[in-house]
């Protein structure tokens, strides 16, 4: 017969991150840097796919890059609103930031039809025009990471971070493989897999880094 | 060198159903159902994760219990926000069904310190007094589905779907066996796998079914 021991709500997370250190061993977690493994569990916490232990690549020095921003009180970009949704806006008030997420501005939609282009690439491009967008957050279009891409290569964007963690299986492996070319703060799911969930557990597990050390 | 083909916007969903139909292949295909393989393959695309193929359980005629509840207009309730904004506006509009989430309602807030419980359980205590809440999406939290649970068996609630797909590490795989006890309507994700992401890939390919024959 199937038994539940009651936890307490508070205990829920911390057990479960207790949890996931024990499935991955002290050998496996000792392979990923210090600074990289809240993000690493946080990402496996919400999926609970330990394909994300090796899935995810770090450009060196890009949790300090992000957190520098986050700390500065930037604003976050997402490609969807479930991303969006997904980002805790009590730690993002704590820090002073803030999130944006332009994929159903009326004016993306008219613009994507105009030129035959995504929605997510427009809204990219929308941001990327606006200095407070630090971070941005792709969990779902790969052609919002080529979008981004294209922005950096022409000279017009220096993100703090780009979370390219978008999923499906048409160009998604390639624009990480693309994306993971350019000099920029990243962090990339490599593979087909990735998400708004994944997107927006990797921004929480950021901020999350951020309070503890302030 | 990558290489990326850029695909329009509007081939890129149905090239994405195309891969996931070949990687699954004919014979695995064949083993589910017809009005399984829409939500199966939707769950597929928005985690790239072909365990779901496996995972994905289904009480007898919940597709078409479901569907006659979403023809009928009615209300979807989901247990975060990152499922409810993931769930089709457009669709649901067109099907004249609703969305709720009541996790940040100030009460709730109240009554789960107040009880010792969690804001989720709450919250679906709350969702089921409302007639117009049928069906119920459950990504993340396991109290909630238990709670849901407790509700059906003190026969304050006949849902015409509960979709039980909390992802997790602490009495998520329990919770998820308890309630397939039941004799309601389900489509659960067995073992410790789900996500807001699955719970609305979930509604929204139930959804399409819908509007495709209608």
């Amino acid at each position: 017969m199937t038994e539940i021991t009651i936890i307490e709500p508070q205990l829920i997370e911390s057990r479960s991150f207790e949890i996931i250190s024990e499935i991955l061993g002290e050998e496996r977690l000792a392979q990923i840097p210090a600074e990289q493994q809240g993000i690493v569990k946080r990402v496996i916490h919400t999926s609970a796919d330990f394909d994300y232990a090796d899935n995810l690549v770090f450009s060196p020095g890009a949790v300090a890059q992000a957190q520098a921003a986050l700390r500065g009180g930037c604003t976050v970009v997402t490609d969807t609103r479930m991303a969006f949704a997904g980002i805790n806006q009590r730690n993002l008030s704590k820090l002073g930031c803030a999130k944006a997420c332009y994929i159903d501005a009326p004016e993306v939609a008219e613009q994507a039809k105009a030129q035959g282009i995504t929605r997510a690439a427009v809204a990219m491009q929308l941001a990327a025009a606006k200095p407070e967008n630090r971070i941005f957050a792709v969990g779902n279009a790969p052609t919002a990471l080529l979008a981004l891409r294209d922005l950096v290569l022409a000279g017009k964007l220096q993100p703090a971070l780009v979370v390219g963690v978008p999923v499906g299986f048409v160009n998604v492996v390639e624009a990480k493989e693309l994306f993971m070319e350019l000099d920029v703060p990243y962090i990339i799911a490599k593979g087909r897999k990735g998400g708004s969930n994944v997107a927006a557990a990797v921004i929480n597990a950021l901020m999350l880094g951020c309070l503890d050390c302030q």
